[in-house]
């Protein structure tokens, strides 16, 4: 069976926790992360850092989006403080079309080094609500790579699958399976601020603090 | 009603077309122009002077792609001459996701400054018989941006729409239109070599010379 897999790799606890999934069970990792003009570019420094713990070769894509429209690319949007979590609103935090971005060069990827998994670290349960993060968007684009990828439309069932193994859980089980499958937390970024020490104040932040609370572990990266 | 839309240019007949079509139905054009490097980057130049001959801005996208696994993108992999054009095999020349990730920018740049319109020049009866060239792939696309994008979840109807003029015309309806629509022809460039002048036998000099010579008018970029 090919075990190829290309994972997508921001550096942060939910991506990080996927690529030691994806180890664990046997596949061949190969890491993508991008550089999209994101503030916080620490992530980009923890993601290789993750990536060569994990022994695993990586690319950085960078693709210099040239619009605005994000907290996270435009300095004159602030990355809200405190925001309530329990809403269905879309905050400004959201970056336009940014998973379809991503999966599209992780599809891009995978055929041409005839991977045949992409793992990717989206999460609906405790997350900011982005449309790009749900169930119904990843079945969606694994229907839509079935039918714009040479290898799907060829392939005769060797499809490029879409793997989301952090789809349904919550924050402190991620923080569980993170901690069984020694990812190394300490190295690992979530925070949407630029600033050398996690702010604790933006929504990432403040939904990793629960997921560790509720977990009853101990945040090693603060 | 929004106008407002992202039209995909390559440089080509087909997209310089599309361009000029939305332009004539009323579509305030924001041009998206993508250095993946390709070999031929001639048409990178000439996508340039089509945006400007029609007085719209454009957006150069570098994307770098870090793989290769494509005659267009790899030295070491020659673009076929001459090749039989009837087959149902996908050419070398083939780029891994390439309107995926084409169409996954465009989303962003929509959302972005908000339009509601992509035009894209796919086309599926002279071509070269790649995937997302095809209606179903267009269809499935449209389909995950409906699930995946803020502003189709929240908008309410508001939803972005991909919009292919050409995909059911052939290469001699293409050129009918284009002279109908008064596309600078001269400055559109389909060959998938490098070189001053078309090589005359890839698969898009033979497709441009098959649609000129069966509408009957003469290609003024030779």
């Amino acid at each position: 069976m090919n075990k190829k897999a290309i994972v997508l790799l921001s550096g942060g606890l939910d991506s990080s926790t996927t690529l030691y999934d994806a180890i664990s069970k046997g596949y061949e990792c190969h890491c993508l992360i991008f550089d999209y003009g994101q503030k916080h570019k620490k992530e980009i420094l923890q993601a290789k850092a993750v990536a060569r713990k994990a022994a695993c070769p990586y690319f950085l894509v960078k693709i210099g989006l040239p619009w605005k429209g994000s907290a996270l690319l435009d300095n004159k949007i602030s990355v809200p403080k405190q925001r309530a979590l329990n809403t269905t609103e879309i905050p400004v935090t959201y970056v336009p079309a940014r998973n379809i971005i991503f999966l599209s060069f992780a599809a891009s990827h995978a055929e041409a080094i005839g991977a045949k998994t992409i793992f990717i670290g989206a999460n609906a349960v405790d997350y900011s609500g982005y449309p790009d993060c749900r169930p119904e968007f990843i079945r969606a684009y694994q229907a839509m790579l079935s039918q714009g990828l040479k290898s799907s439309v060829e392939g005769g069932g060797k499809k490029i699958k879409v793997v989301t193994p952090l789809i349904r859980l919550s924050k402190a089980q991620i923080v569980k399976l993170a901690v069984k499958l020694k990812v190394p937390l300490a190295l690992t970024w979530s925070c949407y601020n630029g600033g050398n020490k996690p702010c604790g104040v933006c929504d990432s932040c403040r939904l990793r603090a629960q997921g560790f609370a509720q977990a009853k572990f101990q945040d090693k990266s603060l």
